[in-house]
This record gives C-alpha cells, sequence and structure tokens, in this order.
C-alpha cells in the first residue's frame, strides 16, 4: 500500500503527510471532524481541552507566517503547549544533522510535529525516523505535498458543493512547482470530482501531467468553460526571472482572472486562492474581493482542518 | 463625534487608539478598572480567566520588546491565547499588503489586534477596516499617539496625587517628535490638571503647541518651579545627529534632569519617564534611582492598565 | 559560606546559579524531586499546576535553542506562563544596561528568570541585583557553570548506577573552557563519588586542575581503564583555529571515543554527552548511537531535573 506510514495497525490516520494512499472514507472522516470544529471558531471561548498536556512542535525549516500560525492556533485551541522552532537559527546552525534534532526533541517527550521544509520528502522522512509516539503533520514540503491545504480546499468546496461528483474544478497558473496543486488533484480524484481541468502555459505544467488524473487545457477562456469551482494558484516571482514566462503582465492577460473570464465559468462558481494572493498578476482584485470569492472563507476553515488532522493523528476525539 | 469609531453604539471602549474624543468618565472607568487588576499582580495566582478561549494577535510592525512584553503579559494573565507577529519577516515580505494580512488574520476568528506601527493613524486604519467583531488597541503609532503609555502614567499619578485639579505637571524634552507626550497633554487635560506646562528647545516644540492646552517654557530652572509632577521624555540619538541640538552633553546641562534642578519643583513632586532611560543624557542617574522616581512603578501598572483597557474592549468585566 | 545567595533564610534553594556551596543533602533533594517529575513526561497529560499564575522570563544573552526549549516545556509543564527574550535584538539594543532591563522586568510582577549569558558570573549577578521576590536560574554562564545539565547528568548516572561511592567517572575533551565540566565534577565530588579523572591533552585543561579533586590523565586508552561512566564534552571547532589543537581527524584519534577505545572501559559503562554532538570529532557514530549510550536519556531527564529546580526555587512541592 502506498504511504502507509500515514496509518497505525488499525487503519487509524496516525501521521498527515501526503493525501497519497488515503482512502475515500478516511478523507470525509477529517472532513467531518472539521465540520464539528468549525462551528466552534465563532463562540466565545474557542477552545476545548483535547490536547492538554501534549506538546506540538512546529518545525518550520522554511519560513511560512501564515501557515505557522494556523498551525499555532489550531493547537492552541485544542489546549496543546506549542513550541514553534525557527530552524535556520538553531541547533542545525550548531551541526547537528536534521536526525539528531529530532532524536532530541522526541527525547523531551513531545507528542506531534508539523514540519514545513523545502525539500520533497522531508515530512516523510520524520515520519518514518521519529519514535512510535510521535505524530507528523506535513505542513508542506518542497513541490511535493500540502496536504492540510488540499483538505481545507476541499472542505470549503463541500460547505458550499456537497456533490463532488457532480462538479467540475479548474485549477489554474504554475501546476509544475505546485505541492499546492499536486495535493489538490489526488484528493479531488478520491473524493469522485466528475472532472479536474490543469490550465496553464506548457511551460508551467509537469510533462505527462494527464496521469495525475486531469484534463488538459492551455487557454483560460476554453479552459473555464462549465466549471463550477475556480481554484487559482499564487505565481511565483521567480518564475518571471526564470525564463519560464515572459512578463507578468503578459501572464496576467492570458491567465490572470478577471471579472470577464469569470463569466465564462457557471454562474454560480467559486473562486478560490490558497493565498497569498498577487493582487493584479493571477487574480484581478475585483475577483479576489468579489461576490464569488471564498478565499477569506479558505483561510477560516483552515483552522477547523487543521484542529481536525491533528487530534485524529493523536487519537482523541472532538468538536462540538 | 471625534474619534468615535472607538465607542460601540452604547457609547462602551470598542477599540483604544487614542485619548482623543474620550470622555472624562471613560478615562476615569480605565483608571478604575486598572486598579482592580493591580493588586492582581502581587497574588500568588497573577491570572485570571477573564478572556480564556480568546485569541489576540500581536502585531508589531515596529519592534519594542518592552511595550511588547507588557501587552503580552497583560494577555496571558487574563487567560488569552497570544500571537505575536513580528511583521518585517512575515507576509508582508510576500508582497502582501497590510488589508490583507488583517483580512487574513480576522478570518482565522481573532478577537483583538494590539498595533505597533511607524505610520501615524496606522492603528485608526486598521479598526476602521476590520471585522465588526475586532477589538484594536493602539500600541503607538508614529509621532501621533500612544493612549495606554499615557493612561499608566495618569493611573501612577493618581495613585500617589489622586486630585489632578490641584496638579501642575511639567513634560520636559522632545515634544514635537512624541507621540507619549501628546496623549499625555491630551488625558492631562480631560482629566482637569491645573496646569500642564512643556519645557524644551525650540526646535524640539512643535508650531503653536500652546494651542493643545499646555503653558511653554524654554528653560528648566524657570519651568520646574512649583511642579507636583516631573515627565521626562526619551531623547532620540538621532536627534543629535539631525542638527536639532547641538550635543548630548549641551542638551544634559540645559534640560537634564539633575538632583539640584529637582529641588527647584516642589519637595514631594515625583518624576516620571517612559522608558527606556537614557542615563546623563535626559536624566540623571541619582535623579532615575532616587526616592522621588517612580519610573518603575510605572512599568508595573502598564500591566494592569492594558488588562483593563484589553477587558473592557472585548465588554468583559474584572479584576479582583 | 560560599555562594549562599543561593539559599534563604531557611537554607532552602532560592536561586539555582552553580553547585559550589550546596550540600549534599539538597543536590540529592534536586535528584528526589526530579525523579518524582520524570514518570510524569510519559503520562498522556504531562501538565501540573504547580506554577500556574508564575511568570517565567526566558533570558537568552546567548542562543541556545536546546537549553530554551527544555526550559520552555519544564515550565509549561509545570503550568507557569513564559516569556522569551532574545536580548540581542532588545532593549539592549536601544543602549539600556543589563540592570535597567532586569529592574524592568521585575517591576512587571515577573517571578524568575532563566539566564543564559556568555559571561561568567552573569547569573550571580542577576540574582545578587533581583528584588526579594525573583528566583533566578543559571542556564550556563560563560566558562562558569551549568549547574542544571551537572544535574540532570547525576541524575542520568543515579538512575543507572545509584552508588556514587562506587562509580569511577571520566570526563574526557576540552575541560579548560567547560562550564559543564566544572559543574560536573563539583556535583560528583559532593556526591562523593570514588573517583572523577579528566582526560584530556595539555592545551585543553586548566593551570592546577588537580585542585579541582580530580585526576588526570593526558592518555585515553590509558584514562578508560577501570570507568563506570564515561563523559564526552563537545568540541567547539573554534579550537581548532586557535591553534589549541592540531587538528579534528589528530584529535579524534587521540581522544574520539571509538567503539575499541570503548572496550577498555568496564563492560557496563554508560556514555555521556551534553549535546549537541559532533559526530567523528569527538564521538564515533557507533558509539553516540551504540547500546552503551544514555545521551538521549540524558535529553528527558533534563526537563525532569528542571521541572526540579524551578519548582524547588518557588518554594512549592510536586511530581506524581
Amino acid at each position: 500500500m502506498v504511504d502507509n506510514v500515514q496509518l497505525n495497525a488499525e487503519g487509524k490516520l496516525k501521521h498527515f503527510l501526503s493525501i497519497d494512499g488515503l482512502s475515500k472514507t478516511l478523507l470525509i472522516e477529517i472532513l467531518d471532524t472539521a465540520e464539528s470544529f468549525a462551528g466552534m471558531s465563532e463562540h466565545a471561548v474557542k477552545k476545548v481541552p483535547l490536547l492538554r498536556g501534549k506538546t506540538i512542535v512546529n518545525l518550520f525549516f522554511e519560513n511560512s507566517t501564515r501557515t505557522r500560525t494556523t498551525f499555532e492556533l489550531a493547537a492552541k485551541r485544542l489546549s496543546a503547549d506549542v513550541i514553534s522552532m525557527n530552524i535556520a537559527t538553531s541547533a542545525t546552525s550548531k551541526g547537528e544533522s536534521l536526525l539528531d534534532t529530532i532524536r532530541n526533541l522526541e527525547a523531551m517527550f513531545v507528542d506531534m510535529f508539523v514540519v514545513r521544509h523545502a525539500t520533497s520528502g522531508a515530512a516523510h522522512f520524520i515520519a518514518r525516523h521519529s519514535a512510535p509516539h510521535i505524530s507528523v503533520i506535513n505542513a508542506g514540503d518542497g513541490q511535493h505535498s500540502h496536504p492540510t491545504q488540499a483538505m481545507l480546499d476541499m472542505f470549503t468546496i463541500r460547505q458550499i458543493k456537497p456533490d463532488f461528483a457532480a462538479l467540475k474544478i479548474a485549477i489554474i497558473g504554475d501546476i509544475l512547482h505546485s505541492r499546492v496543486a499536486r495535493s489538490q488533484i489526488l484528493a479531488l480524484n478520491t473524493l469522485g470530482a466528475a472532472e479536474v481541468r490543469v490550465i496553464a502555459p506548457k511551460t508551467l505544467l509537469p510533462a505527462h501531467v494527464e496521469t495525475l488524473g486531469v484534463t488538459v487545457s492551455h487557454n483560460l477562456t476554453e479552459g473555464l468553460e462549465d466549471v463550477d469551482v475556480i481554484i487559482m494558484l499564487r505565481l511565483q516571482k521567480e518564475r518571471m526571472t526564470s525564463a519560464l514566462l515572459p512578463s507578468e503582465s503578459e501572464y496576467f492577460k492570458c491567465f490572470g482572472l478577471t471579472p470577464e473570464k469569470l463569466k465564462i465559468a457557471k454562474p454560480d462558481a467559486i473562486v478560490m486562492h490558497p493565498g497569498p494572493i498577487n493582487r493584479g498578476v493571477e487574480i484581478d482584485t475585483r475577483v479576489a474581493d468579489g461576490p464569488q470569492s471564498v478565499i477569506l472563507r479558505q483561510v477560516g476553515n483552515g483552522i477547523a482542518v487543521r484542529m481536525a488532522v491533528m487530534s485524529m493523528a493523536m487519537q482523541v476525539k472532538g468538536g462540538s
């Protein structure tokens, strides 16, 4: 079985490293658990004692204030103790290896690592080499996987359009370098979406992208036809300077989502983006802030989904 | 009404952005609430559950360990969860706008922003553009306002000399660039102080300073006569190099508070300073550490006043 | 009495600054208290309310992620509020003196300082100048003392070999610059170890080292004979460039602990190291990860020992 390192002997979630190898049943269990936490965020007291006395370590080898903050909030709302480590300035600078850092933290009786790393496979590596009592959550590894982002996207879609089998979803932008897109495609196919389309210039698509279970378009106007859900990807500035793309304005002209382009999709189509958005590069500000945008709802749902994954990996039940 | 963005429909404190526009009644309510927290700091357990389950975000766009630490302590002693964000190294460095950062944090269901920013008006801007459930506390914006500092000064004065109507207060130093002085002058006048004097070289006074409701002196020896409360301001080193002042030693000779100068004021006059102090620049070390100094008492009172403002803005009652 | 600043009027621990001046009875009380916390680390809920409502400030003037993290975890598991201050980037950079920083934090009604500083004597200085209600814990000062490290080493030794009077202990490496070694030698002698040997090249031994109560060897093969406990020290890279040592490989050949060298000691000898380890410099990776190594157990014990010292200094009883 692929990636069964993620499951314990009873088939329950132990680590959350990638969507790959997880069943539809398990993904739905994550969404249902997140549902039970989502209501809580609007309570006066946004806190449950599910992970009281547990220690969660944020191991961020790559800087990401937004993702780190949502994991930290999720952990605190579960009443866990959180230690955030900026690894760039820590022990590894004394020449200690990643494995020694992990072994030392384990020895301090911590319960969970939330790992962000620029290298694909880093979270898997840590999960494979951690003590049995530790759970590992992947908060983004290289160009490989960002499974909590994908699940918060699934959660947001399901809130508004509950029947995945009826949905055509377009993912637009830099598919080639996007761990978010990889995880979304896997999750959407596992949940049985009617069609997953990727829309991008040829230079920003992986070779043999069809084998991921997607249809392909190089033209935004054609690609948006009949679509229920539009997922924009963030365009990294460095793509511009690396000769993969002519210029920001050229990119925006061809692949930027404007109010006019949006009209091509179904009238009730929703617009998503993992953030942070580049206004005027991949998305027009009128679309980002418009009535079809659910971008900020995604952010809030990120807390609920992370609370779900964290509590499930620790084998505790919860929600209100 | 000026600044009524600070008050909710019932006239209660919703944001705390500046002293401007707040009534004497409201300022006294803040002082009375702080009084109820001040005793608690000496208890064995310095914690009340007033803000349990609330999330407070320290948004510090400008570094200030001391102020950030007092807000963090105040929040923790109210049992809130605190996230401290050093914005210089975060999302905005990915090119995200201030407003997008705010929108994203709001979407995470946080309850309060504590804002420190080098630009005058930043906290007002954020308060005006935040969701209705969010409270904003100004922890210092540019040269405009530092209202919690002013209120902890008022609290300290009232502890020792309760009748503002009987008091002559001198504020000494760089009035021109000081957000602290602006807020102090407003608070003292609102609370009905008998006289507020500013003492400074002409280059460090704003034009038409009298319109703020102060009397003016350019001579420390004359200005200190008959004074009950002496508030020294911190002299920023950069004033020296900017040709506004001849030299540190020259400044100290004219405007530094020495034991000799202190004798000119009333014998029971108290000496205050917002910190951190420049020993030998604006204040002689014998005065800073002397029996009339209440500088360290101000620091402790800062916690009580910040607990008061935070709990009032969240519409919870408290104290012991 | 030496160092009696550490004890209150009843002879109880008030500060924990160095092993010097502490009685055997007190060291054993620390070990026994740590014992009561050690079991807790494996509980589902690793938290006791002993220091609820207390504020502990981590004052790290020198960067040390590992030590700071264990103190932070220890404090959180005692339910204290923790503020971590990276002093390099804080108030002192505004020109404030160490003493002013301390005075200000005291005024915020904090209860404990955990101090790490590059200057020998810094923690003593702070303890001597702090308000009576404050406890100070030394987390390493210059080349002087690192008493919590020494006590976690004693705790680890006692877990495996409870009778100190029967033990020969070898400390190997850079004795000259090591605060850890100084504290270990004092603790072992106070606890009545049969023999403490130091093994090092002459350039890495202090003058008159025998007066510390140790036997001396310059030869690892001779020195390891008959030894029950082997404590390796970390070799700082800067020693290599400072002409005190020829080269890393030369050092490893003479003083590196290999499986072959380890056989010279008693068959049940244990191998210790304060971390972080330099694999292939002072210790062979097969020894570091081998069955006689207790290096990771030391890390976990560090939490229990720090919980013990913190709760004792605050005069609260605890453990499970």
